[in-house]
């Protein structure tokens, strides 16, 4: 592709997530600095089907970095996963002159930008926002730290009526059907035992261990269960199985839900933001496309959307092997 | 009653509530500061029946103040409401050489105090503990500033989401059979309808106050229910309802749970028990007994223990207004 | 004073705290429910001379219940402080054809309000916003809480360090020349000594206090010390001093700062704030003026603006014995 | 090396940081599951040659995971300087029949360790526990993620009361000589300039630098200083600097100081912390000795001790690119 970039779109899709204002902000600045023009795409795709767009300056993204959510709004839009919906969208970013758009949301809208680039010859480029980090390509998607954050100082205070009482707590974490969350906010809230999806113990196993810790002399338990985990059909479904088998356990179920999509970034979110809307946008200058921007230990890369997308990262044995070592 | 009082017995009994351990520590203090013994009792009434006591030093309460829970553990005992139960119980605080009892708890606890107290002639105190705020005689209990501010914490980062997606979420809230939590938590966090038992709208209200809010421009909106509400059977059912009625909306609910009961004290929670600890020993002393210590605007008082239990404490109408003004 | 009410104009000044933006927001939305206008007045009466206003409505305030600062910002105007400045605040009143004023601030402001409603008889409201607390007739001012939880959270932290080192540390903290924040969150976070300019220890007594604590068995301890104090020339003088007399202590200080003024409101102050707006304008609807808002126990007062800029609450002794108790 | 390891000591030195509760609580349980045995050294390297020990099982370590500060506590200690103090160490290592030392700390206490593995042929394993990032080998040491949290919630909170009063604020943050703290903090938080040690821009062009910020329409502004920086002499010099040439801005200073040690851990702190503990026992028992453990991107890594010690690793100048392209 040989076009010259004059003016990009920038857009946040499916499922918010911390830091993701801070990227729109990385975005607009880094256009601002380079000199080429910024346009806001409202609510996804659909917005880009709708035409849904604000001019954005420097300016406009005052004081938004400390801000959970997403000031362009996100939606999923069925529209745009029709050939119709995408002839109409790209319609639109050319009347609006757009020459490459920044799409900041996860799998399912990478794939959109991906079939959009191909379709229309398009430039895109993608930044992993969600804080699931189920993507192939990055060590960490945005908002992902501090959701983490988020679920720790949860359990922190529901350990805190745990220890008081010797009961039993069953805590239901996001993270769709990876255990990232729960595997890491369950070491890190040094959780009894960690549920997720990538490792199926089986009930059995499950009570045996929790006999196991109150032998050991602990009078209360955590356990961190993925959403996605399939030990038992669903949380409340384990809560009574576990109660039939341990009648000694009073046991409770918090599932914690959307307050781990908000609330205002941790200052890795923030700072990875920053780096990866400068990269977005300047690799975009440089003639690039179909990436998205990721972080590779300290350093900024680029991964193919397409293998971002298919990518698949294998859960830490290595973590889950600490988690054991922790409940000894 | 005309007992010197030499040793005096404290324990944390019910619900645990952030402010607990300052309690504990304000209490063993006080009788450090006034050269006379205390003993932590664990467990509630059940750990008095067992003699499950510790010797408490002024030492023996460092750094407690900042967190949740309780060192005491707490628990309910079934068997303390037996007379057995009680004449038991009597007699291990004899042979340990009690003179006098603070119980740190809400109302069942207090029922029992004044039970043990009326049967055995022995000098009992109050503190209120309970994030629930449903203790009359006092404007504020242990807890419940703190489980405000978590609530409203918490309902911060949802709206995060909840404005990014256009989205109608039910917060469901503690409170047991009172409104408090769910109508302040609902004022701060600016939600725009608070559903309290004290006050039932009804569905078909709610569905018209939704639709309007929404016609005034609203995008998302935040529904705080209290756990003793009416309205509907409960929060899912409700939600259930409302989908089906305002198909436009996509409703998500979050039991915000046992996190409300935990987490390090608010400055006002540690204040507060520090002054109802020195309170409560202070009035033992002077020969007072059977009452709670409360608060009224910036003076401690003290409240006769059966007027605690059996007062109530009409919901804040001027509360409500205010309200139903901030959601024009 | 007969005027019928049509439009009201409301401003934030002096420094600012957490809880202005969710009283400028009561006062709008009560405007809104009232069917009456509301002008927002920017930069307090710097901003009245120059007439800087902005028309306001329900829509206007969105969002900002749970922001610190104030989105009308603040300044102190040493032009109003002329006859000639007020001259002018008020043609550019009439000009704006406003009704009344409400002003959130501390005591300058409420001076201010005074003067100009003496002069031109002009309606006046004043709601106090100040951290410091230090205004008659309530018991509790916009930011307060807010700024207790603040401290005593960064004092928690210090107390990590601290015990980890077996250090002294001297945290300053703000309040002017009233010693409210300094004495409520030093017994919330369990400071070792509470300096505050209300009560003189002096040096000497400071060093034996010192001695004693740890005589006790204490290896660190926490002084906080009130801006206003003047047991030292400043903290940094104290510290030489303590340092010289307790070698075996290593002193360091922590100075607060401007981090007190800001921050997300507690929900006491948001609750507060928005039953402050409320009362603000519905007593300036019933022909009240010259009025501050203020709360007493649960329920909301008026006080003589006068009155509360004059009179002078004297500090909680109570408070302080309770202190000297805990440090046993 | 080929000595059987049965028992380890460990130890927590130098300046304290959050996470160190954490490793001090895997190093334990890693002993505890491989059956060997552990012993905790009171105050880094003065306890161990006063003998200052405590064995230490699976529960000697409950409920600290989250707590920020050590319960080993810390120290510097002179005597281990000196030659002397290291024979009665290893004399007292010996007596206690240690196998091995885990020290968590930073370069000082590396250098320690180092020395001392040398002298007597001691196995040492070193974590890296700092909040300045100031080590080589690992992309993150213990507790710096915690204090760029406290850091960025700090300044967000000083950016509320900035922008309500068009001020400029200076804020001095740790790091010792370097500028990790700063440049990533001040990234977070959004600031208008960031001055560290690593480059020295000159006073003059701070000036203009803000000039510009000023006349770009921003009217409050944020300067992170590193406590290292060297631009002025000190912070409160450089303020007086900056009044003097840009007298249209009231100029504040906040220290933020020791508060940025302390408190609960991050997540990524807590799970960093628990690894690490992990590897370095099992690396201990793997017969490896005089290396620190470190992370490099997403896994456990050993560096050999000097080099950690005498390694440099340059500040990331893509960072402060970032950083200037943030303040277009």
């Amino acid at each position: 592709m040989d076009i010259k970039i004059n003016k990009i779109g920038v857009m946040t899709s499916g499922g918010d997530s911390p830091g993701m204002n801070a990227a729109i902000r990385a975005v607009v600045r880094t256009c601002a600095f380079h000199e080429i023009e910024c346009v806001g795409i409202y609510r996804g795709y659909q917005g880009l089907i709708e035409g849904d767009f604000k001019q954005m300056n420097a300016r406009s993204v005052n004081n938004i970095i400390n801000k959970g959510g997403t000031i362009l709004k996100s939606a999923r839009s069925k529209e745009f996963m029709t050939k119709e919906g995408r002839v109409t969208a790209y319609a639109k970013a050319k009347e609006e002159e757009l020459d490459a758009l920044v799409v900041i949301g996860g799998d399912g809208s990478f794939t959109g930008a991906m079939v959009f680039s191909q379709e229309f010859d398009f430039p895109v480029m993608g930044i992993p926002g969600t804080i699931d980090n189920d993507i192939y390509g990055t060590s960490s998607t945005l908002g992902y730290d501090t959701a983490l954050n988020t679920v720790v100082e949860a359990i922190d205070k529901i350990r805190d009526t745990a220890s008081s009482h010797n009961r039993l707590f069953f805590v239901e974490v996001m993270g769709r059907d990876v255990g990232y969350i729960a595997l890491n906010a369950g070491v890190g809230a040094g959780a009894e035992e960690i549920l997720i999806p990538e490792e199926n113990l089986g009930k059995e196993r499950l009570i045996e261990s929790l006999k196991r810790s109150r032998l050991s002399g602990k009078s209360s338990s955590i356990v961190v269960v993925a959403e996605g985990d399939k030990t038992g059909e669903n949380v409340f479904e384990l809560k009574d199985y576990v109660e039939e088998n341990l009648p000694e356990y009073e046991v409770r179920v918090s599932v914690l839900g959307h307050m781990q999509r908000g609330g205002s970034p941790s200052c890795w979110d923030r700072v990875l933001a920053s780096r990866m809307g400068v990269k977005a946008v300047e690799s975009l200058l440089e003639g690039k496309t179909n990436f998205m921007v990721g972080i590779k230990d300290t350093k900024m890369v680029l991964c193919p959307i397409d293998k971002a997308v298919k990518g698949k990262t294998d859960i830490n044995l290595e973590l889950l092997r600490v988690s054991d070592i922790m409940t000894t």
